[in-house]
C-alpha cells in the first residue's frame, strides 16, 4: 500500500465509461464467451497504476493472473497485466484499464526521466512535483510521480507554508523579514518556503530565515550564481528551481546546484503507449 | 447549461487541493483583507470551464464580476474572469480555478485548432473526440471539446455500437456480414460503426451495411483511395479516420475525404497559459 | 457483467432500509442463530436483479448457495436464491433483497411479455424502453429490460439525437428539412430520430433524411398506413410507435409494421410476487 | 421543510438522465433561445415533489415562477409549475422534472384515495404505508405518501419493533408470550407490533401484551370478527390490516374496524399524467 | 451483522487520515518489510468497533488473524486485534484503527457502566442513549452503545414522536391533552413521549395518554415521588429520567424507579486506552 | 473562508438525524407556523462551527439573522445565532445545529485554554493538536482548534515526516543517524520530526539532524533538563512535548521550555453548554 485508491474511485472511473455495460457485446450476444486480455508496453516506460487497473478488472468480473508493479521501468514488449474472463467483462474493462495505465505511466515515465537526468548530474537533487494535477485526479497522479522517484512538492494548501508574492500583497507594509519571523513562530514544525522573483529577494528571504527559496523561472545560470552566494551567506537554506523545469533542462538546473527541482511537466506528459491483445480461449 | 457539473464535483476539486484552507494565509493572519483576482490569457486560446471556475470561486466566498464564456477564442491579454473577496477566499480558490481553466482551455484550444484546420479544407467534416479522457474527468473534458466545435465520438460503451476487431475474436466462425446484419436488427436506432484494419475489410463492412467504417491508423493517401471506392459502391457509408489524428495532419485527412476525424489529441494538450494577478484593495 | 452496479449503490439500498441493523432481531437476542432463507417465485416471471440481491446478502454477512440468473423465465415455485447465515444477517437483508428482485422482475416480466407478443407477429420488431425510469433507479431498471430482450431507447439526453416538437418551437422559422440536414451533418455517427404528430409530418421528416420517425400515440391502423407509404417513398427510414404501447396492444403495433415499439410500460409494472421462507438450521 | 432531499440527490437524478447536456439542443444550436415551460395536470391528481422539480429546474438554469405545493389535490388542467429559461435549460430539465412529479404524484394520488375512502367510513382510521419503496427511492416516496395524509408504517428495520413469523422461527422453544414480554422490557419506548397469520394467534399476542397485531391477508370479515373479540378482551391493542390493502378494499377494511391499514399499493401506482408545454418567448 | 458500516465509510476514515500513504514509510523505503501489529487493552474496557478496525486493516493490505468481538468486556492486557502485513500497510492503518477502537470502546465502556450500575439496583431499567452523537458519527456511536447493552432513545426526528416544550409553543392555545389525543390518533404505531419540566405537567400528560413522560433534569428524589404517584394514577405510563444522567447518578435514578434512563454521557467519554505494538517479522 | 466544509457534509449531518423531517411536528400539524430560534452560551466558551450551523439552518429553510463568528470567546448569556423560519424548519435543524456547535465549541474552548495557559508562561510556545479526531470528523475538529489559536500537528500521514519507534523496528540494523540523513535528503522541504522515548535518544536524534524531537510522556522536569542540554548542543532543534498534555499541565510544559505542545486533549472535551430558545412569532 503506497496509497489507497478507494473502491468508489475505481467504480467512478468505470461507471463514467461503462454505465450500463458494453452495448456492442450485448447486442452481439457474445458476452459469455471466455477470453484473455494482455496488456503490453509498446515503448520503454515506467509502469504506474497497474494495481488499480487490476482491481478495476476484477470488479467487472475478470481474473487477473499477472501484474507488473508500479515503478518498474520496462522495455517495449513487456507484459504489464494479463486478465481472463468472459468477453463481457474483458471488453467492459479494457479501455478504462488501458487509459488509466497509459495516463499514469506517461506521468511516471516523464517524472522518472527528470529524476534520472538530474541525478546523473547531482545524485542528491530532489524532484518535487507540483499540485497542478488534472482536477479530480490527484491521487493517481501523485502515485505515478512517487513510484517514479519524485516526491510531492505539496499535497495542497493546507499542510505546507509557501509564501507567494500573492500573499505578500496583503501584508500592508509589514516587511518580509517580519512576516517570515512570524511564520516560523506559528509553524515550527513546517519548513518556510517562499517563492521569489529576484536574486536579491532570495538572499533577503534566506537571511530572514526562509528554509527554502523557490526561484520562479530563473535561468540555470542565475540559479548557479545565487546558489553560490547563498552557500556562503545562508548555508542552511535550500534553493528550489521552479517554473518550466522539464526533462530537457533538468540536468542544467541540477548542475546549477538547485537542491530541489519543482516541476509540473510530468502531469502534462502524453499517455504512454500500451498495446492490448484480446483473444478467445 | 451545456451540461451540469454537480456542486459535489466542484467541491471535490476544491477539497482535494484545499481540504482545510490555505495554511500560509492563516498563519500570516491576512485572511480577512479584501482583494481582487484577475485571470488573463497569456496566449491565444479557446476558453473552457470559466463558468465552473466562477462557481468554484463563489463557493469559497468570492464575488465574481466578470466571466468570459466557454467557447470564446481570445487573444493574449484578454481578461477571462475577475473575482473579489477576502484574501483567504482568493488565495484558496486561485490555483484550483486556474488549473481547471488551464487544462480545459488547453483541450478546447487544440480541439478548435483541429476543427478549424480540417474545416478550412472541408467545411462539412466532423471532428469527434474519443472517450480517452483522464479517468474521472469526462464531464469537464467533454465540455471543453464541445465548446470548441467538436463532438463526442461516443460517451462510453453503453450507448453506441462500435465493433472492434476485439469483439470479432469472439464471433467463433460467424461472418462479419452476418454479425452486422444481427446488430442492425437489434439496434435499429443506432448507427453501426466498425473499426477495421484494411481497405478490403472496410469495403466488405460497408457492403454488409455498416454505417460508419472507422479506419485505424491509415495514411491520408490510403484513406483517399478508400473514400473514392466507397463513394461508388456504398455511398451511404461514412468514413472515419482514427488513430493519430492531430492538428498537424487533420487537414490531410479532411482533404482525403474522411467524413469524420476521430481524435484523442485534444485531451493530451498541454494546459493553456493563464496569468493570475492578485491585488489588495 | 451485463452492467456494473457499484457496491456503493447496493450499500445505499441497504442503509436506506436498515441503517443500524434490525432492532427486532437485536432486542430478541436471536441474531447469532443460524438459518436459511429461500426466495421462490410465486408466479410465472422473468428473473431480474438476482445477482445484485445475492451481492447484497453477502454484504450483510450471508453465504449465497444458489442464484437463478437474471433473464431466466421461471414458473411458480422455482427457487431463485438460497442464502445461509446468522439470523441477524438473514433478517436484515431479507426484504431489501426481496423488494429489489420483485420490482426488477416485475419490469423484466412485462418487458419480456411485450417482446414475446410483438415478435410472435413480427420476429424482427425491436422493443425499446424509454428513459422514464423511477428517478435514481436507471441502472437496475435498464438491466431488467435488457435481460428481458428489450433495448434502451436512449440512455438519456446526451448520447442520442431525438428531435421533439419541443425542440422545433425554438427553430424560429427554419424549416424542419433544413434543421434535419444540419443535424445529419453535425452528428454523422448518430441516427436522427424525430417525434412527430401527424402522418404528413412523418413523410416529410423521412424525406428530409430522418432515420427514424417516432409516432406519438398513433393508432395501429394509422401506423400501418404510414408504414406502407414510407416503404415506398423512404425505404431506409424506420418507424417507431410510441405513446401507450403495452402488452395488450404490442401485437397490433407489430402487425402494423412498426419497426420499433417504444414503451415505458414495463417500468410501471407491479412488482412480481416472490415468496421468502426463512428457517432455523 | 417536510423533509430535506439533499442537493446531491437532485443532481443524481439529473446526471443520470442528462450527464452531458441535451445533445439534440446542442447540435441544433438553439440552446440560448429563451422559452417557457408549463407543467399541467392532465387528470385529477394529488401533487407531490413539485418543490423538488422546481429545485431541479433551478439547478439547470431555469427561473421558476409558480409552484403548486405538494399535497394539493387538483383537477385536470391545473398549472403545477411554470419555469422560464434558455432552451438548453428547459429541455435538459423537462423530462426529469416531469417524470419525478408523475411518479411522486401517482403515489400521492393513490395514497390519498385510500385515505379518503377509508376515512369516509371511519374518520379515525390511519393509513400506514410500508417500506416497500423502489430501492433507492425512499425519501421521495415517503414524501409522496405523507403529503397525501398517510404515514410511514416503519422507516426501516432499525427504529421499530415488528415481530414477523420469520423472527419466531429462531426463538427455539421460547413461547411467544415470553418473547413479547422480553421485548416490552428491552424497548419500553417503542410499541410492539407483531404480524400473525391466524385469529387465535392474534388474540394470544394481544393478551401477551402486543400493542398492535398486524393481520396479514385476512379478509375484511375475519378482521371484523377479530376486532370485535379483541375489543372485549384486549381493548388497548390495535389491529392493523395488511397484505393486499388497496383503494378497492380500503373501505371494507375500515368498516371492519381495523385501526390501521397497512399498504404498499401507492408505491405501485402508475405515474400521474402531467402535460408539459414548451414555448419560445 | 448488528449493523452495516458501508465500505465507503471505512474508506472515508482512511482517506481522511492517509490520503496518499504514509510519507515517512515511503521516504524511509521500508514499506515492503513484513511485520505484525497487536492491539491490546491498557485498561478494563468494553470493546467496540473491532470488526470495523479489522475491515479497515484488510482494506489497506493487512491480514487480520484475531479479533476480539464488540461487546466483550476485557481486562488490561487482553489482545483485541492482531494483524500481519507489509510495513506500509501496518503503518498506514495503525492510528486510524486505534483511534476508531479507542473512541468506540470509550463510548461502550461508559454505556456498559451505566447499564450495569443501574441494573444492579433495578434489573429491568433500560438505558437509552440520546441522538447527541458527534455529527457524522451516528452509526459507529450507536453500535458502541448497543453492544454495551444500551438502546438508542431515538435514531432521529423522523421515526419517533417526542413532544418537546419547543413544539408546544406552536400549539397556539390548544391544550396539551388535545394535542396528545391527536398524536395518538395520527401515530397509532408509535408511543407518544413527552418531555416535561414539572411534576404536575407529568401527571397531566400521563393522564392525557402519554406513553412515556420524560423528566428533564429532575433530581432522583423528585423522580421517586412522581413515579409513585404515577404508579397509582396512570400505571401504564413509563417514566424516563433525562438530563445529566451519568455513571455517578445512574443508580440513584434507577432506585428512584425511573423505567428509562436517557443519557448522552457515553458519547462524551474519553477514548479508551489501547496499546499498539508493531514488530518486524 | 478558513476552510470549506462542503454542502454534502452538512447535508450528511442533517440527513443522519432528520432523514424524513420531524415526525412530531408533522403529526401535530404545526409545521407552517412562524417562529424564532435563539442559541445562547450557557457558560464561557470559545465559539466554533457557528458558520456551519448557520448554513445548516439555511438549508432546512430558516433565515439566519445573526451569527457570532467562530473564534470569539464569549461569556454565558451571549447570543450565538438567531434564526427565523417555519416551525418545521426550526425544529428540524435545532438539535443538529446545537450539537454541532456544542461539540465544536467544546473543542475550541479547551484548545484556547491550553493556548492561553501555556502562552501566559511562554508567549512563543505553539500548541499543536494531533490527528486523533473522531473518525470522519477531521474538518470540523481542525476548524475548532485553529480558530482557538492552535495549529494542526499534522493533517495526516501523507504530508509530514514523523518517525515513530514503530517505523524504526523496520530499519533492520540501519542506525537512526543514517535513516535521518536519508530522510533529510529525500524530503528537503519538510521538517524531520522524530518521536523518542529517552533523553539520550533525543540528543542523538537532534545531533543526527532531526528538526523536531517529540518527547512522548516525559515529565516537565525531564523536558526542562533536556531542553537545556539541547539548547547548548543542537540549538536549531525544537522540542515537542507530547502524550498527556492538557490544560492542567500545559503551563508546566511551557515553563519547561518545550517549543511545541502536542495534544489531543481538546478533541476529548465535553461539548459546551449552549441553550436554545424557540418561540412562536
Amino acid at each position: 500500500m503506497l496509497m489507497l485508491i478507494p473502491d468508489a474511485e475505481i467504480d467512478r472511473w468505470l461507471v463514467e465509461d461503462v454505465p450500463f455495460g458494453d452495448l456492442t457485446t450485448h447486442a452481439l450476444g457474445i458476452g459469455e464467451r471466455p477470453g484473455r486480455m494482455t496488456f503490453q508496453a509498446r515503448e520503454t516506460l515506467v509502469v504506474a497504476a497497474s494495481e488499480e487497473a487490476a482491481r478495476l478488472l476484477v470488479r467487472v468480473g475478470c481474473t487477473v493472473n499477472e501484474v507488473c508493479p508500479s515503478g518498474a521501468k520496462v522495455e517495449a514488449g513487456t507484459r504489464l497485466l494479463v486478465a481472463d474472463g468472459p468477453a463481457a467483462a474483458l471488453l467492459a474493462g479494457w479501455k478504462v484499464a488501458q487509459t488509466l495505465m497509459e495516463y499514469a505511466s506517461g506521468i511516471a515515465t516523464v517524472a522518472a526521466d527528470i529524476v534520472q537526468t538530474a541525478r546523473a548530474v547531482n545524485p542528491k537533487v530532489v524532484v518535487a512535483c507540483t499540485r497542478k494535477t488534472f482536477p479530480g485526479a490527484k491521487a493517481i497522479s501523485l502515485k505515478a510521480i512517487m513510484v517514479a522517484g519524485a516526491v510531492p512538492h505539496r499535497l495542497g494548501l493546507s499542510e505546507t507554508v509557501l509564501v507567494f508574492p500573492e500573499h505578500c500583497v496583503f501584508l500592508t507594509g509589514e516587511s518580509l523579514a517580519s512576516a517570515l519571523a512570524r511564520l516560523k513562530c506559528v509553524c515550527p514544525e513546517r519548513k518556510i518556503v517562499i517563492e521569489i522573483n529576484s536574486s536579491d529577494q532570495a538572499l533577503l528571504a534566506a537571511q530572514a530565515g526562509a528554509d527554502v527559496v523557490q526561484l520562479e523561472k530563473f535561468s540555470p545560470d542565475v540559479v548557479a550564481t545565487l546558489v553560490a552566494r547563498m552557500a556562503e551567506v545562508t548555508p542552511h537554506a535550500k534553493v528550489a528551481a521552479a517554473g518550466g523545469v522539464n526533462p530537457a533542462n533538468a540536468a542544467d538546473y541540477a548542475r546549477a546546484g538547485a537542491h530541489i527541482l519543482v516541476t509540473s511537466a510530468p502531469y502534462f506528459a502524453p499517455p504512454s503507449d500500451i498495446k492490448v491483445v484480446i483473444s478467445a480461449r
